[in-house]
Protein backbone atom coordinates (compact mmCIF):
# COMPACT_ATOMS: atom_id res chain seq x y z
CA UNK A 1 0.00 0.00 0.00
CA UNK A 2 1.70 3.24 -0.95
CA UNK A 3 2.14 6.00 1.94
CA UNK A 4 -0.55 8.20 -0.67
CA UNK A 5 -3.06 5.15 -0.07
CA UNK A 6 -2.45 4.69 3.45
CA UNK A 7 -3.27 8.69 4.34
CA UNK A 8 -6.08 8.28 2.43
CA UNK A 9 -7.11 5.42 4.47
CA UNK A 10 -6.56 6.94 7.90
CA UNK A 11 -8.09 10.75 7.25
CA UNK A 12 -10.87 10.98 9.41
CA UNK A 13 -13.33 11.90 6.34
CA UNK A 14 -13.61 8.72 4.25
CA UNK A 15 -17.21 8.92 2.63
CA UNK A 16 -15.98 7.94 -1.15
CA UNK A 17 -17.06 4.87 -1.88
CA UNK A 18 -13.84 2.15 -2.65
CA UNK A 19 -14.32 2.79 -6.18
CA UNK A 20 -14.41 6.26 -5.46
CA UNK A 21 -11.33 6.31 -3.38
CA UNK A 22 -9.47 4.13 -6.07
CA UNK A 23 -10.05 6.86 -8.82
CA UNK A 24 -9.01 9.87 -6.84
CA UNK A 25 -5.97 8.17 -5.37
CA UNK A 26 -5.41 6.85 -8.80
CA UNK A 27 -5.04 10.70 -9.89
CA UNK A 28 -3.46 11.81 -7.21
CA UNK A 29 -0.72 9.29 -7.68
CA UNK A 30 -0.56 10.25 -11.37
CA UNK A 31 -0.83 14.02 -11.05
CA UNK A 32 2.19 14.13 -8.48
CA UNK A 33 4.11 11.94 -10.74
CA UNK A 34 3.17 14.29 -13.90
CA UNK A 35 4.12 17.52 -12.07
CA UNK A 36 7.59 16.09 -11.24
CA UNK A 37 7.75 15.10 -14.62
CA UNK A 38 6.97 18.32 -16.42
CA UNK A 39 9.29 20.13 -14.22
CA UNK A 40 12.47 17.65 -15.29
CA UNK A 41 11.16 18.37 -18.96
CA UNK A 42 10.79 22.31 -18.30
CA UNK A 43 14.55 22.17 -17.44
CA UNK A 44 16.15 19.32 -19.78
CA UNK A 45 13.80 21.84 -22.80
CA UNK A 46 15.79 24.62 -21.04
CA UNK A 47 19.10 22.78 -21.44
CA UNK A 48 19.04 21.98 -25.12
CA UNK A 49 21.02 22.75 -27.76
CA UNK A 50 18.36 23.99 -29.85
CA UNK A 51 16.03 25.46 -26.11
CA UNK A 52 14.60 28.52 -29.12
CA UNK A 53 12.63 25.53 -30.58
CA UNK A 54 11.82 24.64 -27.11
CA UNK A 55 9.95 27.49 -26.12
CA UNK A 56 6.13 26.61 -26.87
CA UNK A 57 7.09 22.69 -24.60
CA UNK A 58 8.87 24.64 -22.14
CA UNK A 59 5.14 26.91 -21.65
CA UNK A 60 3.20 23.90 -21.83
CA UNK A 61 5.01 21.86 -19.30
CA UNK A 62 5.00 25.39 -16.63
CA UNK A 63 1.45 25.12 -16.84
CA UNK A 64 0.73 21.44 -16.68
CA UNK A 65 3.54 20.97 -13.87
CA UNK A 66 1.39 23.80 -12.11
CA UNK A 67 -2.04 22.20 -12.67
CA UNK A 68 -1.04 19.12 -11.82
CA UNK A 69 0.20 20.29 -8.60
CA UNK A 70 -2.68 22.16 -7.36
CA UNK A 71 -5.47 19.49 -8.64
CA UNK A 72 -2.87 16.85 -6.75
CA UNK A 73 -3.47 19.12 -3.62
CA UNK A 74 -7.35 19.56 -4.00
CA UNK A 75 -8.46 16.23 -4.37
CA UNK A 76 -5.83 15.13 -1.49
CA UNK A 77 -7.83 17.44 0.72
CA UNK A 78 -11.00 15.89 1.95
CA UNK A 79 -12.47 17.98 4.36
CA UNK A 80 -15.44 20.22 2.77
CA UNK A 81 -15.09 19.24 -0.65
CA UNK A 82 -16.37 21.97 -3.42
CA UNK A 83 -18.00 19.87 -5.96
CA UNK A 84 -18.25 22.16 -8.95
CA UNK A 85 -14.67 23.78 -8.25
CA UNK A 86 -13.31 20.16 -8.18
CA UNK A 87 -15.02 19.67 -11.49
CA UNK A 88 -13.59 23.01 -13.28
CA UNK A 89 -9.99 21.98 -11.54
CA UNK A 90 -10.09 18.65 -13.49
CA UNK A 91 -10.99 19.91 -16.52
CA UNK A 92 -8.54 22.59 -16.88
CA UNK A 93 -6.07 20.39 -15.71
CA UNK A 94 -6.69 17.43 -18.38
CA UNK A 95 -6.23 20.15 -21.02
CA UNK A 96 -3.01 21.21 -19.93
CA UNK A 97 -2.10 17.21 -19.49
CA UNK A 98 -3.72 16.83 -23.17
CA UNK A 99 -2.00 20.06 -24.76
CA UNK A 100 1.49 19.08 -23.09
CA UNK A 101 1.31 15.72 -24.47
CA UNK A 102 0.66 17.17 -28.40
CA UNK A 103 3.12 19.43 -27.52
CA UNK A 104 5.87 17.17 -26.00
CA UNK A 105 5.13 14.19 -28.69
CA UNK A 106 6.32 16.68 -31.65
CA UNK A 107 9.64 16.70 -30.51
CA UNK A 108 12.48 13.69 -30.18
CA UNK A 109 13.95 14.31 -27.31
CA UNK A 110 13.95 11.24 -25.07
CA UNK A 111 12.62 13.41 -22.35
CA UNK A 112 10.11 14.85 -24.04
CA UNK A 113 8.80 11.36 -25.30
CA UNK A 114 8.74 9.95 -21.27
CA UNK A 115 6.91 13.24 -20.60
CA UNK A 116 3.94 12.73 -23.44
CA UNK A 117 3.02 9.42 -21.70
CA UNK A 118 3.14 10.55 -18.51
CA UNK A 119 1.52 13.29 -19.75
CA UNK A 120 -1.35 10.83 -21.24
CA UNK A 121 -1.54 8.76 -18.15
CA UNK A 122 -2.05 11.71 -15.93
CA UNK A 123 -4.91 12.31 -18.90
CA UNK A 124 -6.28 9.29 -18.54
CA UNK A 125 -6.55 9.33 -14.34
CA UNK A 126 -8.12 12.98 -14.78
CA UNK A 127 -11.19 11.20 -17.11
CA UNK A 128 -12.17 9.05 -14.59
CA UNK A 129 -13.09 11.30 -12.30
CA UNK A 130 -14.47 14.24 -15.00
CA UNK A 131 -18.49 13.47 -14.89
CA UNK A 132 -20.40 13.55 -17.94
CA UNK A 133 -21.47 17.08 -19.01
CA UNK A 134 -25.30 15.88 -19.24
CA UNK A 135 -25.12 15.96 -14.99
CA UNK A 136 -22.54 18.72 -14.34
CA UNK A 137 -24.75 22.04 -15.52
CA UNK A 138 -22.26 24.31 -13.53
CA UNK A 139 -19.93 23.87 -16.58
CA UNK A 140 -22.06 25.59 -18.87
CA UNK A 141 -23.49 28.15 -16.94
CA UNK B 1 3.14 52.43 -13.30
CA UNK B 2 3.33 49.60 -10.94
CA UNK B 3 6.01 46.48 -11.00
CA UNK B 4 3.28 44.21 -12.65
CA UNK B 5 2.83 46.31 -15.90
CA UNK B 6 6.69 47.42 -16.18
CA UNK B 7 7.19 43.83 -16.89
CA UNK B 8 4.55 43.68 -19.12
CA UNK B 9 5.20 46.27 -21.61
CA UNK B 10 9.08 45.61 -21.55
CA UNK B 11 7.88 41.45 -22.23
CA UNK B 12 9.52 40.55 -25.86
CA UNK B 13 5.20 39.54 -26.57
CA UNK B 14 3.04 42.68 -26.61
CA UNK B 15 0.31 41.24 -29.18
CA UNK B 16 -2.75 42.33 -26.57
CA UNK B 17 -4.96 45.36 -27.25
CA UNK B 18 -4.48 47.95 -24.73
CA UNK B 19 -7.96 47.15 -23.02
CA UNK B 20 -7.14 43.53 -22.96
CA UNK B 21 -3.66 44.14 -21.50
CA UNK B 22 -5.57 46.37 -19.02
CA UNK B 23 -7.71 43.36 -18.10
CA UNK B 24 -4.98 40.91 -17.43
CA UNK B 25 -2.93 43.19 -15.02
CA UNK B 26 -5.61 44.11 -13.20
CA UNK B 27 -6.59 40.19 -13.02
CA UNK B 28 -2.88 39.38 -12.33
CA UNK B 29 -2.53 42.14 -9.55
CA UNK B 30 -5.95 41.11 -8.15
CA UNK B 31 -5.33 37.45 -7.64
CA UNK B 32 -2.08 38.07 -6.44
CA UNK B 33 -3.34 40.27 -3.61
CA UNK B 34 -6.08 37.80 -3.62
CA UNK B 35 -3.61 34.42 -2.55
CA UNK B 36 -1.79 36.29 -0.08
CA UNK B 37 -5.23 37.56 1.88
CA UNK B 38 -6.34 33.73 1.30
CA UNK B 39 -3.44 32.37 2.81
CA UNK B 40 -3.37 35.00 5.61
CA UNK B 41 -7.16 34.34 6.60
CA UNK B 42 -5.82 30.37 6.20
CA UNK B 43 -3.84 30.75 9.23
CA UNK B 44 -5.89 33.92 11.46
CA UNK B 45 -8.88 31.18 11.13
CA UNK B 46 -6.57 28.19 12.06
CA UNK B 47 -5.17 30.76 15.12
CA UNK B 48 -9.10 31.00 16.15
CA UNK B 49 -10.53 29.75 19.19
CA UNK B 50 -13.22 28.64 17.52
CA UNK B 51 -11.18 26.60 14.72
CA UNK B 52 -13.28 23.90 14.87
CA UNK B 53 -15.87 26.02 13.35
CA UNK B 54 -13.63 27.41 10.86
CA UNK B 55 -12.57 23.89 8.73
CA UNK B 56 -15.09 24.80 5.64
CA UNK B 57 -13.45 28.36 5.61
CA UNK B 58 -10.16 27.51 5.93
CA UNK B 59 -10.66 24.73 2.55
CA UNK B 60 -11.89 27.44 0.97
CA UNK B 61 -8.81 29.62 1.56
CA UNK B 62 -6.79 27.25 0.56
CA UNK B 63 -8.09 26.03 -2.85
CA UNK B 64 -8.61 30.13 -3.46
CA UNK B 65 -4.86 30.60 -2.47
CA UNK B 66 -3.81 27.79 -5.39
CA UNK B 67 -5.80 28.59 -8.03
CA UNK B 68 -5.16 32.36 -7.95
CA UNK B 69 -1.37 32.01 -7.73
CA UNK B 70 -1.59 29.16 -10.12
CA UNK B 71 -4.08 31.76 -12.13
CA UNK B 72 -2.06 34.94 -12.16
CA UNK B 73 1.41 32.97 -12.80
CA UNK B 74 -0.43 31.61 -16.09
CA UNK B 75 -2.01 35.18 -17.26
CA UNK B 76 2.12 36.60 -16.32
CA UNK B 77 3.08 33.98 -18.99
CA UNK B 78 2.66 35.57 -22.52
CA UNK B 79 4.75 33.16 -24.45
CA UNK B 80 2.76 30.77 -26.68
CA UNK B 81 -0.57 30.81 -24.64
CA UNK B 82 -3.44 28.50 -24.63
CA UNK B 83 -6.41 29.78 -25.11
CA UNK B 84 -8.86 27.08 -24.21
CA UNK B 85 -6.49 25.84 -21.18
CA UNK B 86 -6.53 30.04 -20.11
CA UNK B 87 -10.07 30.13 -20.20
CA UNK B 88 -11.23 26.56 -18.28
CA UNK B 89 -8.18 27.82 -15.19
CA UNK B 90 -10.22 31.52 -15.51
CA UNK B 91 -13.61 29.73 -15.02
CA UNK B 92 -12.29 27.51 -11.70
CA UNK B 93 -10.58 30.29 -10.38
CA UNK B 94 -13.69 32.09 -10.64
CA UNK B 95 -15.29 29.35 -8.62
CA UNK B 96 -12.63 29.31 -5.97
CA UNK B 97 -12.98 33.25 -5.63
CA UNK B 98 -16.52 33.21 -5.50
CA UNK B 99 -17.19 30.19 -2.97
CA UNK B 100 -14.32 31.94 -0.31
CA UNK B 101 -16.36 35.32 -0.30
CA UNK B 102 -19.64 33.03 0.13
CA UNK B 103 -17.90 30.99 3.51
CA UNK B 104 -15.74 33.68 4.76
CA UNK B 105 -19.16 36.14 4.07
CA UNK B 106 -20.83 33.99 7.00
CA UNK B 107 -18.36 34.87 9.48
CA UNK B 108 -17.93 37.87 11.60
CA UNK B 109 -14.17 37.65 12.20
CA UNK B 110 -12.75 41.10 10.78
CA UNK B 111 -10.09 39.07 8.62
CA UNK B 112 -13.35 36.81 7.12
CA UNK B 113 -14.31 39.96 6.21
CA UNK B 114 -11.72 41.68 4.96
CA UNK B 115 -11.15 38.02 2.54
CA UNK B 116 -14.33 38.16 1.29
CA UNK B 117 -13.77 41.58 -0.10
CA UNK B 118 -11.01 40.53 -1.66
CA UNK B 119 -12.38 37.51 -3.08
CA UNK B 120 -14.90 39.50 -4.36
CA UNK B 121 -12.59 41.94 -6.08
CA UNK B 122 -10.21 39.03 -7.42
CA UNK B 123 -14.06 37.02 -9.23
CA UNK B 124 -15.03 40.85 -10.83
CA UNK B 125 -11.52 40.87 -12.28
CA UNK B 126 -12.05 37.67 -13.52
CA UNK B 127 -15.14 37.89 -15.18
CA UNK B 128 -13.71 40.64 -17.33
CA UNK B 129 -11.89 38.42 -18.97
CA UNK B 130 -14.07 35.11 -19.21
CA UNK B 131 -15.06 34.81 -22.95
CA UNK B 132 -19.38 34.55 -23.28
CA UNK B 133 -20.43 30.80 -23.10
CA UNK B 134 -22.15 31.83 -26.54
CA UNK B 135 -18.53 31.73 -27.95
CA UNK B 136 -16.44 29.20 -26.05
CA UNK B 137 -17.48 26.05 -27.16
CA UNK B 138 -14.71 23.97 -25.21
CA UNK B 139 -16.40 24.75 -22.35
CA UNK B 140 -19.60 22.82 -22.97
CA UNK B 141 -18.15 20.62 -25.14
CA UNK C 1 13.72 2.24 -13.58
CA UNK C 2 11.46 4.99 -11.82
CA UNK C 3 9.73 7.87 -14.42
CA UNK C 4 11.95 10.42 -12.06
CA UNK C 5 15.22 8.50 -12.36
CA UNK C 6 14.23 8.25 -16.58
CA UNK C 7 13.95 12.00 -17.25
CA UNK C 8 17.49 12.75 -14.83
CA UNK C 9 18.84 10.00 -17.01
CA UNK C 10 17.80 11.62 -20.29
CA UNK C 11 18.90 14.81 -19.32
CA UNK C 12 21.06 16.96 -21.30
CA UNK C 13 22.75 17.71 -18.27
CA UNK C 14 24.68 14.65 -16.71
CA UNK C 15 27.94 15.61 -14.98
CA UNK C 16 27.07 14.12 -11.44
CA UNK C 17 28.89 11.32 -10.46
CA UNK C 18 26.47 7.84 -10.22
CA UNK C 19 26.41 8.20 -6.14
CA UNK C 20 25.70 11.79 -6.58
CA UNK C 21 22.84 11.28 -9.05
CA UNK C 22 21.33 8.37 -6.83
CA UNK C 23 21.66 10.67 -3.78
CA UNK C 24 19.50 13.55 -5.77
CA UNK C 25 17.20 11.05 -7.11
CA UNK C 26 16.63 9.82 -3.56
CA UNK C 27 15.58 13.53 -2.29
CA UNK C 28 13.50 14.28 -4.90
CA UNK C 29 11.59 11.20 -4.49
CA UNK C 30 11.48 10.84 -0.86
CA UNK C 31 10.72 15.18 -0.66
CA UNK C 32 8.07 14.92 -3.33
CA UNK C 33 6.56 11.78 -1.35
CA UNK C 34 6.70 14.07 1.96
CA UNK C 35 5.17 17.14 0.50
CA UNK C 36 2.22 14.85 -1.02
CA UNK C 37 2.07 13.39 2.61
CA UNK C 38 2.41 16.43 4.76
CA UNK C 39 -0.65 18.06 2.67
CA UNK C 40 -2.29 14.73 3.38
CA UNK C 41 -1.56 15.08 6.95
CA UNK C 42 -2.67 18.82 7.12
CA UNK C 43 -5.99 18.38 5.96
CA UNK C 44 -6.61 15.01 8.21
CA UNK C 45 -5.85 17.25 11.06
CA UNK C 46 -8.19 19.85 10.19
CA UNK C 47 -10.99 17.00 9.95
CA UNK C 48 -10.26 15.52 13.39
CA UNK C 49 -12.42 16.05 16.36
CA UNK C 50 -9.53 17.82 18.43
CA UNK C 51 -8.51 20.32 15.48
CA UNK C 52 -8.23 22.96 18.45
CA UNK C 53 -4.87 20.61 19.69
CA UNK C 54 -3.77 20.29 16.24
CA UNK C 55 -2.66 23.98 15.36
CA UNK C 56 0.91 23.56 15.67
CA UNK C 57 0.94 19.99 13.55
CA UNK C 58 -1.05 21.73 10.78
CA UNK C 59 2.03 24.59 10.56
CA UNK C 60 4.26 22.38 10.85
CA UNK C 61 2.96 20.39 7.42
CA UNK C 62 2.35 23.32 5.76
CA UNK C 63 5.48 24.46 6.34
CA UNK C 64 7.43 20.97 5.35
CA UNK C 65 5.34 20.54 2.39
CA UNK C 66 5.59 23.54 0.85
CA UNK C 67 9.81 23.47 1.67
CA UNK C 68 9.91 20.12 0.41
CA UNK C 69 8.28 20.70 -2.96
CA UNK C 70 10.16 23.98 -3.43
CA UNK C 71 13.39 22.02 -2.60
CA UNK C 72 12.39 18.75 -5.03
CA UNK C 73 11.71 21.54 -7.79
CA UNK C 74 15.08 23.33 -7.33
CA UNK C 75 17.39 19.57 -7.16
CA UNK C 76 14.98 17.92 -10.47
CA UNK C 77 16.49 21.09 -12.26
CA UNK C 78 20.04 20.67 -13.53
CA UNK C 79 20.87 24.17 -15.36
CA UNK C 80 22.70 26.64 -14.26
CA UNK C 81 22.58 25.21 -10.47
CA UNK C 82 23.33 27.57 -7.77
CA UNK C 83 25.84 25.28 -5.15
CA UNK C 84 24.87 28.10 -2.10
CA UNK C 85 21.70 28.63 -2.25
CA UNK C 86 21.23 24.65 -2.55
CA UNK C 87 22.92 24.08 0.65
CA UNK C 88 21.09 26.58 2.16
CA UNK C 89 17.42 25.25 1.16
CA UNK C 90 18.45 21.68 1.73
CA UNK C 91 19.28 22.86 5.18
CA UNK C 92 15.79 24.65 5.73
CA UNK C 93 13.93 21.81 4.28
CA UNK C 94 15.61 19.42 6.63
CA UNK C 95 14.72 21.67 10.08
CA UNK C 96 10.94 21.59 8.25
CA UNK C 97 11.31 18.06 7.92
CA UNK C 98 12.82 17.34 11.58
CA UNK C 99 10.46 19.60 13.22
CA UNK C 100 7.42 18.56 11.59
CA UNK C 101 8.33 14.62 12.45
CA UNK C 102 9.05 15.38 16.06
CA UNK C 103 5.09 17.41 16.14
CA UNK C 104 3.37 14.50 14.24
CA UNK C 105 5.83 12.03 16.97
CA UNK C 106 3.48 13.40 19.52
CA UNK C 107 -0.23 12.45 18.50
CA UNK C 108 -1.24 9.23 18.14
CA UNK C 109 -3.78 9.72 15.40
CA UNK C 110 -2.42 7.20 12.12
CA UNK C 111 -2.33 9.97 9.99
CA UNK C 112 0.31 11.26 11.81
CA UNK C 113 2.76 8.54 12.64
CA UNK C 114 2.84 7.86 9.11
CA UNK C 115 3.88 11.47 8.29
CA UNK C 116 6.50 11.13 11.36
CA UNK C 117 7.90 8.37 9.54
CA UNK C 118 8.06 9.90 5.84
CA UNK C 119 9.52 13.15 7.42
CA UNK C 120 11.88 11.24 9.36
CA UNK C 121 12.73 9.44 5.72
CA UNK C 122 13.07 12.79 3.92
CA UNK C 123 15.35 14.40 6.06
CA UNK C 124 17.63 11.16 5.70
CA UNK C 125 17.72 11.59 2.41
CA UNK C 126 18.55 15.44 2.79
CA UNK C 127 21.53 14.38 4.71
CA UNK C 128 23.55 12.82 2.52
CA UNK C 129 23.23 15.95 0.07
CA UNK C 130 24.33 18.47 3.00
CA UNK C 131 28.01 19.22 2.80
CA UNK C 132 29.59 18.83 6.53
CA UNK C 133 29.92 22.77 7.54
CA UNK C 134 33.83 22.62 7.69
CA UNK C 135 33.34 22.71 3.63
CA UNK C 136 30.84 24.88 3.23
CA UNK C 137 32.05 28.41 4.62
CA UNK C 138 28.50 30.27 2.70
CA UNK C 139 26.19 28.29 6.27
CA UNK C 140 28.32 30.23 8.49
CA UNK C 141 29.11 33.32 6.95
CA UNK D 1 -3.09 50.50 4.77
CA UNK D 2 -2.60 47.45 2.34
CA UNK D 3 -4.36 44.50 2.07
CA UNK D 4 -1.26 42.53 3.70
CA UNK D 5 -1.09 44.79 6.81
CA UNK D 6 -5.14 44.80 6.95
CA UNK D 7 -5.10 40.97 7.64
CA UNK D 8 -1.97 41.30 10.10
CA UNK D 9 -3.52 43.31 12.34
CA UNK D 10 -6.91 41.89 12.75
CA UNK D 11 -4.75 38.02 13.03
CA UNK D 12 -6.03 36.86 16.36
CA UNK D 13 -1.93 36.32 16.73
CA UNK D 14 -0.61 39.74 16.82
CA UNK D 15 2.66 39.25 19.58
CA UNK D 16 5.05 40.63 17.61
CA UNK D 17 6.53 44.70 18.20
CA UNK D 18 5.45 47.01 15.57
CA UNK D 19 8.98 47.51 14.29
CA UNK D 20 9.00 43.74 14.10
CA UNK D 21 5.81 43.85 12.08
CA UNK D 22 6.80 46.52 9.61
CA UNK D 23 9.97 44.21 8.64
CA UNK D 24 7.88 41.43 8.31
CA UNK D 25 5.18 43.21 6.71
CA UNK D 26 7.47 45.39 4.25
CA UNK D 27 9.13 41.72 3.77
CA UNK D 28 6.27 39.67 2.70
CA UNK D 29 5.12 42.44 0.17
CA UNK D 30 8.40 42.61 -1.03
CA UNK D 31 8.67 38.89 -1.44
CA UNK D 32 5.29 38.90 -3.04
CA UNK D 33 6.25 41.56 -5.58
CA UNK D 34 9.58 39.76 -6.58
CA UNK D 35 7.89 35.89 -7.09
CA UNK D 36 5.72 37.96 -9.89
CA UNK D 37 7.95 39.98 -11.21
CA UNK D 38 10.84 36.71 -11.45
CA UNK D 39 7.90 34.97 -12.78
CA UNK D 40 7.79 37.68 -15.74
CA UNK D 41 11.52 37.22 -16.08
CA UNK D 42 11.48 33.70 -16.67
CA UNK D 43 8.53 33.81 -19.37
CA UNK D 44 9.97 37.42 -20.89
CA UNK D 45 13.64 35.35 -21.42
CA UNK D 46 11.86 32.66 -22.49
CA UNK D 47 10.10 34.89 -25.43
CA UNK D 48 13.55 36.25 -26.10
CA UNK D 49 15.24 36.44 -29.66
CA UNK D 50 18.70 35.32 -27.78
CA UNK D 51 16.79 32.60 -25.22
CA UNK D 52 20.30 30.57 -25.59
CA UNK D 53 21.82 33.10 -23.73
CA UNK D 54 19.35 33.56 -21.21
CA UNK D 55 19.23 29.98 -19.44
CA UNK D 56 20.95 30.98 -16.47
CA UNK D 57 19.05 34.04 -15.84
CA UNK D 58 15.73 31.76 -16.21
CA UNK D 59 16.99 29.45 -13.81
CA UNK D 60 17.75 32.48 -11.28
CA UNK D 61 13.95 33.76 -11.60
CA UNK D 62 13.04 30.34 -11.68
CA UNK D 63 14.61 29.29 -7.77
CA UNK D 64 14.06 33.19 -6.83
CA UNK D 65 10.27 32.89 -7.62
CA UNK D 66 9.76 29.96 -6.07
CA UNK D 67 11.56 30.95 -2.66
CA UNK D 68 10.21 34.17 -2.43
CA UNK D 69 6.44 32.78 -3.00
CA UNK D 70 7.48 30.47 -0.56
CA UNK D 71 9.12 32.87 2.38
CA UNK D 72 6.22 35.10 2.42
CA UNK D 73 3.73 32.36 2.52
CA UNK D 74 6.10 31.18 5.90
CA UNK D 75 5.96 34.72 6.80
CA UNK D 76 2.54 35.38 6.80
CA UNK D 77 1.60 32.67 8.81
CA UNK D 78 2.20 33.57 12.74
CA UNK D 79 0.68 30.33 14.20
CA UNK D 80 3.49 28.54 16.36
CA UNK D 81 6.15 29.95 14.20
CA UNK D 82 9.55 28.34 13.94
CA UNK D 83 12.39 30.60 14.44
CA UNK D 84 15.17 28.40 13.31
CA UNK D 85 12.94 27.01 9.97
CA UNK D 86 11.88 30.91 9.54
CA UNK D 87 15.81 32.39 9.95
CA UNK D 88 16.68 29.30 7.31
CA UNK D 89 14.46 30.10 4.98
CA UNK D 90 15.44 33.79 4.86
CA UNK D 91 19.08 32.69 4.33
CA UNK D 92 18.05 30.94 1.23
CA UNK D 93 15.83 33.22 0.06
CA UNK D 94 17.84 36.17 0.57
CA UNK D 95 20.85 33.92 -1.74
CA UNK D 96 18.41 33.37 -4.60
CA UNK D 97 17.29 37.19 -4.84
CA UNK D 98 21.18 38.50 -4.95
CA UNK D 99 21.98 35.73 -7.34
CA UNK D 100 19.17 36.59 -9.51
CA UNK D 101 19.87 40.01 -9.22
CA UNK D 102 23.42 39.81 -10.18
CA UNK D 103 22.73 37.70 -13.28
CA UNK D 104 19.50 39.86 -14.42
CA UNK D 105 22.00 42.90 -14.05
CA UNK D 106 24.20 41.27 -16.81
CA UNK D 107 21.75 41.81 -19.36
CA UNK D 108 20.43 44.86 -21.52
CA UNK D 109 17.08 43.68 -21.47
CA UNK D 110 14.62 45.96 -19.62
CA UNK D 111 12.64 43.36 -17.69
CA UNK D 112 16.13 41.98 -16.41
CA UNK D 113 16.90 45.72 -15.74
CA UNK D 114 13.38 45.71 -13.66
CA UNK D 115 14.10 42.72 -11.78
CA UNK D 116 17.34 42.98 -10.48
CA UNK D 117 15.88 46.29 -9.00
CA UNK D 118 13.53 44.21 -7.41
CA UNK D 119 15.35 41.66 -6.29
CA UNK D 120 17.69 44.00 -4.64
CA UNK D 121 14.75 45.36 -3.17
CA UNK D 122 13.54 41.88 -1.95
CA UNK D 123 17.39 40.95 -0.45
CA UNK D 124 17.07 44.26 1.53
CA UNK D 125 13.70 43.86 2.89
CA UNK D 126 15.26 40.00 4.03
CA UNK D 127 18.53 41.85 5.55
CA UNK D 128 16.13 43.47 8.09
CA UNK D 129 14.57 40.19 9.55
CA UNK D 130 17.72 37.92 9.58
CA UNK D 131 19.64 37.95 12.78
CA UNK D 132 23.24 38.50 13.05
CA UNK D 133 25.37 35.38 13.45
CA UNK D 134 26.51 35.69 16.56
CA UNK D 135 22.62 35.18 18.17
CA UNK D 136 22.01 32.53 15.45
CA UNK D 137 23.59 28.86 16.85
CA UNK D 138 21.27 27.15 14.56
CA UNK D 139 23.25 28.84 11.64
CA UNK D 140 26.75 27.86 12.15
CA UNK D 141 25.73 24.06 13.37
Amino acid sequence: MSRTQQMMTTHPRTEGTPAQDHAVLAAITALNGCAQTCTSCTDACLADEDVSHMTACIRRNQDCADLCRVTADILTRRTDPHDTLIQQVLLACRTACNACAIECGKHDHPHCRICADTCNGAELALKDLLQPPSITPHRTA
